[in-house]
């Protein structure tokens, strides 16, 4: 099946190429002009940049041959729909949050993150040798998306506070912008979570209808400029250990491709996936130093915090697997990698970082 | 001048092609046959396989027009002098790790790891966001060598000892197998470091000529059985927190290249850079299991063995700074970023893996 749908598209790039008898890899290589639509701003150049490199690499190892135009968010498709343009065909692909989807089914929300679950460097052994992919792609086919990872932000921040949370009570009445998965989770906490898009937060918490916010980390936090009217930022965002984004394609034009342009694409976006870590992790420490001297006070959620929203995520984990099986699979899937995980992670990472953080405190 | 030489490239691709005339991407996709010799066996197929993805991501993105046949240790080159083939022209290029040519330089060391120095994910931002790549690769340049990272192990184990290493006044004596760099620093606590082929550290752990060894981790050890023969298992190896592996390629034969090639390289290398960590990564902890179940058994250096090599690498480091300018530049540029690095890293991914262990050992 798959030599006869290859030789149909190297059949139809030879005609497309006009009469002349090309050579074999302009069968393999055909021109191709696809549009990428990104659930990101530009101005979250950490993010929306890892779309660019993709498209950049896949034009140069093609000589320009397969060019994939990047827009952003709202330029041709609204953000957050971004997976319904690949679905619907609309666009050939869109670079996005699997987790902005939990609405039309909370089992998207394992493409990202979900509470307590992987670290960055674990979400990456499930996804490409822990079956994860597979096991993901066997979901997304569903909505016609192939999904391939493409980038991370590492574990994000919990985000800015006007008050200090000092107890899961402190949670009760709390209007917190915060989406999908997590907000159901604070929600169990008496909290109300809200969706809010970026630029309407800082005027909301400033006027004291909102009383507090998410956002990812120092770098792209500090543009957004919380710390001027919530000053206090709690750690670690429990719910996104390791946020990682995809490219979604659409599933028949995935199909179309030669095996050629199916490489491209899966290696490009692997590059891309740790180039957008490695871009974050090289750009928060100097941000984080520049918010504490404007005024951020750093505060660690508190070991009760921790508990309370440990044991309401797990409440919303059996709430949803009881009415959703393919939640369940993915789940189980997940968690079983998860627990290995921390057993080896335990040893040699952790101990390495614990003395390495000490080492550094005492100077 | 980049361009006359890729014009003078594309000339020649296009004369070798024949007479007739080729369509663009003939000219910047030419025929090419390269060699890649591996330091490393097959039998690590993490490490060496690592290879086998790069050049088979290249094979694929080029519809097999760029052919780079994987050698392993020993079959046209003996794994410790890939760099020199490389340098010399002997091969194309290698993929080693750049601290084996710490008696050449150790300014070498920065490229893989360095003790006390970065872990997998900073070592991936100082080469890619940190300027980490520039500055190592005017180095490297003086062997006629361009490095791209391609691998990285993560943290490694501190290695197999045959008895408890409880005060640094144990290591007074003992005979490790350990390389370069770390083999430097214990030896200021009086250790006897050895240079053994991996083959040859059962044999002498089990006669007794050797006291301990350092490997690799999990993964990789259980194949070599020490367990058997040392059954103290220590963490964490301080001398790698992140071993990245590069592949070296011949300066002249890089500059041969064209624009689409030079890419194509780059992102794959990259690709196979994250593969290898998450192949390790997903592989490791049923390894540990395993170990221990076989009689291995766990144990952290202590506080006061882990204090005592800290201040001995950071005197290796002064003596050889004093006499090595490059060394020192390196060091001075990678150790500034390592600071930073901790300070963010203390904050969310610390706190957040913090979390998870306990929650894990709570059940």
């Amino acid at each position: 099946m798959k030599r006869r749908q290859f030789l149909k598209t190297a059949g139809l790039g030879a005609a497309a190429a006009g009469t002349i008898a090309a050579p074999a890899i302009a069968q393999s290589m055909p021109e191709l002009k696809w549009r990428l639509t990104s659930s990101f701003p530009k101005s979250l150049d950490t993010i929306y940049g890892a779309a660019e490199i993709f498209a950049k690499a896949v034009a140069e190892a093609t000589d320009n041959k397969f060019q994939i135009q990047v827009f952003a968010a709202g330029e041709i498709v609204p953000g957050l729909q971004a997976a319904d343009a690949v679905q619907n065909g609309t666009v050939e692909m869109c670079h996005t949050a699997s987790y902005y989807y939990f609405g039309k089914d909370p089992t998207f929300a394992f493409g990202t993150a979900v509470p307590f679950g992987l670290n960055s460097r674990m979400q990456n052994a499930w996804q490409f040798y822990g079956g994860g992919m597979d096991v993901m792609n066997e979901f997304y086919g569903k909505f016609n998306i192939h999904a391939i990872p493409c980038g991370n932000t590492g574990c994000q921040m919990g985000g800015w506070f006007r008050k200090e949370i000092k107890t899961p009570e402190d949670f009760n009445g709390l209007k917190m912008r915060i989406g999908g998965f997590a907000g159901r989770v604070i929600g169990k906490l008496g909290a109300v979570p809200q969706q809010i898009a970026g630029g309407d937060i800082y005027p909301a918490l400033e006027k004291g209808t909102l009383d507090a916010c998410e956002w990812v980390g120092p770098y792209d936090d500090e543009k957004l400029g919380f710390y001027k009217v919530a000053k206090y930022y709690y750690y670690p965002g429990w719910w996104e250990g390791g946020a990682m984004l995809h490219n979604f394609i659409n599933v028949a034009k995935w199909n179309s491709l030669t095996p050629t342009y199916k490489s491209i694409l899966r290696t490009a976006s692997e590059m891309a996936n740790t180039a957008m870590q490695s871009k974050y992790d090289a750009g928060n420490p100097a941000a984080l130093k520049r918010l504490v001297a404007g005024g951020a006070v750093l505060r660690p959620f508190s070991a009760d915090v921790m508990d309370a929203c440990y044991k309401a995520s797990n409440d919303v984990y059996r709430e949803t697997m009881a009415t959703n099986a393919p939640f369940k699979k993915v789940y189980d899937h997940m968690m079983a990698f998860r627990g290995d995980q921390y057993l080896w992670w335990q040893v040699a990472e952790y101990s390495f970082d614990t003395y390495q953080i000490r080492a550094r405190a005492r100077g």
